[in-house]
């Protein structure tokens, strides 16, 4: 029985308790959620140790980052270092993009040394192992499944019809989703309609053998911010939100997928359209980035998007790291990205009135106005990157004393210091 | 006669003419902003040398870096790095925040080196050299207008009233702002009200002398975002809004200052508010930062905030650097502030329907799209990191071979590629 089939029928399972007690709420909400799709647990038995999650309205906003090798990169050694910074970094998901190796070898070591959900893109392997026939196509999500992967996104709504609006509408950045632009480049070889959506059912059968959850693609998603809210990617939203329908009712997990490369100002209204045609189910958002021009800083610009995303009703956030747009990333940029999407996704939080949230705000400014340093730093959200700008920039006097109590930014400037006591009430 | 007093009587200045060309507009607007005070051009003829910059209503977004030394780290040669360190990210203004070593003579060299508009917070070197009366305070002021400082924080708001608010709604963190603490204290302990305050007209008639633009400083910003918009917050707005329409008739130029630490959707409001009570006055926001648990990434925090507000309307950003919090910033800090600020003015920039603004992401997607690393790496928002990132991360083949055309990331897997293959339009 998948979560959902058990929410449809009251039952409360131990993945809900679990992601109940992690949120602060009841498990019956969990499990309402569920039922309602609004909230996913995407969870493959199959993937032992893994840690539930709940992803969806109401809940914290979950981060995920994005691992796996190239062609240019294949080692598996490099990835299970990048997969340890995004958990010290404290992502809530991975997912293992890799294309280049043995891509099944890779995703078995990971999924292994992986105790957050999972998951993956079966199209990449289908397209590396030459096995692009629907068969082939689906057999390789069986395999996938057979490992463990918690939630696989699908382009399910790369179709003729969204095709035929992409043409019909030329775009600036025409399709950058690479599983998108491959499941295109076959339909249009091919011509023949794309397998996993003239075979859903199909889909959905695998789907809830294994609880997979499917987090329908955005194929179509923009590429520059001029391309935004075009007719493919509003078609293929649109495909997506019947889809959703279709998986509900067959007791399979559903996530939505969203750009991508959008203007600052029609970020909120994209949110709150997904949410709408899509019968409220989580949105999983890629950035968004409300800027094109920022290569090696995007995981600034995408927090920027994710932030507005967020707060508008996005419930997961897929990071983006400083080398998008430029190069596969490294275990430094794997952990700035996550540490980008987790400040982003926090400051969401606050404004949807997350248990919780704001009470770390609170304790770290406790902390602050105490001057209570090693306070401030276990509270930060990189407690080590804190800790080594502190020390590196505390300063030494004339007289070789350093500052104790105040940072060497102000020193006995220190508006705290200068403030408190002016006012009298030292805490 | 000052900007704002040619621009009443009709003239166009050669600085108005500047900052039209500079931003695409006619210089009869530039001079009509200047007239209604939508715009300020901070601009003192004894600052040789110094490029005329518009800040305010439907020009682009401006940035300013602070630098200066503290107590702690009192040597000139390290500001002189970090000035060239934020000139060479592009930074639109300079604040010398000095406190420690030989203020004025520190100041001198800056500004000689600076080419952009400059700032100051006199109140420090008045704290610093003891010159804490009222003709201190005032002696420091005029001294670094004989200097050429183009524009001066005045906390002119933190009046008795204020501190009463303050009192009677007390807060999680009192004053962050220094000046606005130093100030607090000094009406406290002096029993008597905040010359700034008090003996406004003398402030404005150094002013007018030498054409400083007062940038009217919020002493009251929270610290905290449990205390944004709180009394005391407000009651020092309404103060300046009176201020600022004095200022106006004496013709003096004014921006007015902003938070500080705000909750994520309450940004909006408060810009609105602002740009309401102080009649359309040009907006200065330090930050806002959404969040307070991030020190380490507060430039990160501070882009989040910096975009909304500016989309909202505020004119000016301040950055803040990745040391915020816990020390004084050293030059690659004051680069990486920078350019957070500018990818958040910029964003907001394509919001606001600044000319060009949109223009510069569709030159990056025409690059994007054809696969031309060097325009993609020329176009960047900082092409020198961007180089290194995509150099660092070419790969090679076990043939020896790296990428050539398309990059590490996603190598033959290029959605670009596999797209414009697909659908026949080679570009």
């Amino acid at each position: 029985m998948t979560q959902r089939e058990a929410a449809l029928k009251g039952n409360i399972t131990e993945a809900m308790a679990r992601v109940a007690r992690d949120e602060g709420r009841s498990a019956e909400e969990i499990r309402v959620g569920l039922a309602q799709g609004t909230i996913a647990i995407p969870l493959n038995p199959l993937h032992k140790n893994c840690r539930p999650v709940g992803i969806g309205q109401e809940l914290r906003t979950k981060v995920n980052a994005n691992i796996g090798t190239s062609v240019d990169f294949p080692h598996v050694a490099d990835e299970l270092i990048k997969l340890k910074a995004a958990l010290d970094a404290r992502t809530d998901a991975v997912m293992d993009l890799s294309t280049g190796g043995d891509i099944m070898a890779i995703r078995r070591r990971i999924i292994a040394e992986c105790p957050v959900t999972l998951g993956t893109v079966p199209i990449y392997q289908a397209v590396a192992e030459k096995k692009m026939t629907a068969d082939g196509m689906f057999s390789v999500v069986e395999e996938q499944a057979k490992d463990g992967v918690d939630f696989m996104t699908i382009h399910c709504g790369v179709t003729f019809e969204t095709i035929g609006r992409l043409k019909k509408q030329p775009r600036l950045m025409e399709v950058v989703s690479r599983g998108g632009a491959l499941l295109m480049k076959w339909i249009l070889d091919n011509k023949e309609e794309n397998p996993f959506y003239a075979q859903f059912d199909r889909l959905l059968e695998i789907a809830g053998k294994y609880d997979i959850t499917l987090s329908l693609g955005d194929g179509m998603r923009p590429g520059s911010i001029v391309d935004a809210g075009d007719q493919a990617q509003i078609q293929e939203l649109v495909v997506l939100g019947d889809l959703t329908k279709r998986a509900w009712e067959a007791g399979v997990q559903v996530i939505i997928e969203g750009p991508g490369h959008v203007p600052y100002d029609q970020i909120e209204s994209q949110i709150k359209m997904q949410k709408e045609v899509c019968k409220g189910a989580p949105f999983y958002v890629l950035g968004p980035l409300p800027t094109d021009v920022a290569p090696g800083y995007d995981h600034i610009t995408s927090a920027i998007g994710g932030t507005l995303a967020a707060s508008a009703g996005a419930d997961f956030l897929c990071y983006v790291t400083p080398t998008e747009h430029l190069g596969l990333p490294e275990a430094e940029d794997v952990k700035a990205g996550v540490i980008a999407s987790r400040i982003a996704a926090h400051c969401a939080d606050i404004v949807k009135k997350v248990p919780g949230a704001k009470n770390w705000d609170i304790e770290m400014s406790k902390a602050r106005k105490e001057l209570n340093w090693g306070k401030q730093i276990a509270l930060a959200i990189d407690p080590v990157r804190a800790k080594e700008i502190h020390q590196r920039r505390i300063g030494t006097r004339d007289d070789g004393r350093g500052t104790v109590d105040v940072c060497s930014m102000c020193g006995e400037f220190c508006a705290m210091k200068v403030s408190t006591e002016a006012l009298g009430r030292r805490s």
